[in-house]
């Protein structure tokens, strides 16, 4: 297996939304991008911590470590203009209640970052603690910013 | 500004392809994410590299470290029968020859490591000298591996 050791600097939203991307299309594809790597890694976890998958701690270590980089990529991607271009299924709230966006980003940094130390940490009742408050995270903001269906 | 200084330990294709996606379609969907991620970060680069975005040596460093993070998750993500499923523009070159595949997954994964440092040097000509061959290895492997047209 190859292994890369990387000191990595991760930004969050390092620049504006209007300088990242030209067309709000592009905006749309690169956060449900985002998403869906993030879905797939945290689904690995989860699956270990519900018995799905079985338990391997070095892969749980490693699906945390890329989640833990690909957590902060979406929400440069939610700039004005981005809630038409391509079907999304954003709420306006993530406008209108800006703050409540930023929260609920937060605390799912926050609660990847937990699930990072408990990845690492190799202790497969660590993970199970830690992959609730994640999942849990993901829910409530679907709930408030994400709609069912897709539009446009 | 918010940072977050990670020591990632990334790995590439830690898990069989068979274990992380439980149908092509997710493979398919998977990969084609980690593609337009990596397409949104390299062409930042370019973008500081060609003029056509202002030099920012941080904005290029980070943007580097995020694309060396991604650069190493599509290769997991073509597992035997993820030829189909979903819309893609896989060829089955892939399979038939996955020496080559690998020649050049590693060609791109050596170029971003060294866009990497050039980036992280804070020297736009150093990026500029960087920029090129990563470029190259993109196309070469596209012109090898991907198809014009999607199928399916």
């Amino acid at each position: 297996m190859k292994k890369l050791i990387l000191a990595a600097t991760i930004l969050a939203a390092s620049l504006p939304a209007a300088a990242q991307f030209q067309k709000a299309e592009d905006a749309i594809k690169y956060r449900q991008s985002a998403m869906t790597l993030m879905g797939a890694h945290f689904g690995r976890l989860a699956g270990m911590a519900q018995g799905r998958i079985a338990f391997d701690a070095k892969a749980a270590a490693d699906n945390a470590t890329v989640l833990s980089a690909l957590v902060f990529l979406p929400f440069g991607a939610y700039g004005a203009g981005t809630d038409k271009g391509a079907p999304t299924r954003v709420k306006p709230e993530i406008w209108s209640n800006a703050a409540g966006f930023k929260t609920r980003s937060d605390e799912m940094q926050a609660a990847v970052a937990k699930l990072d130390a408990a990845a690492r940490s190799g202790n497969l009742d660590a993970l199970k603690a830690a992959v609730g408050p994640v999942g849990d995270s993901c829910k409530g903001c679907h709930d408030d910013f994400r709609n069912e269906k897709y539009s446009n």
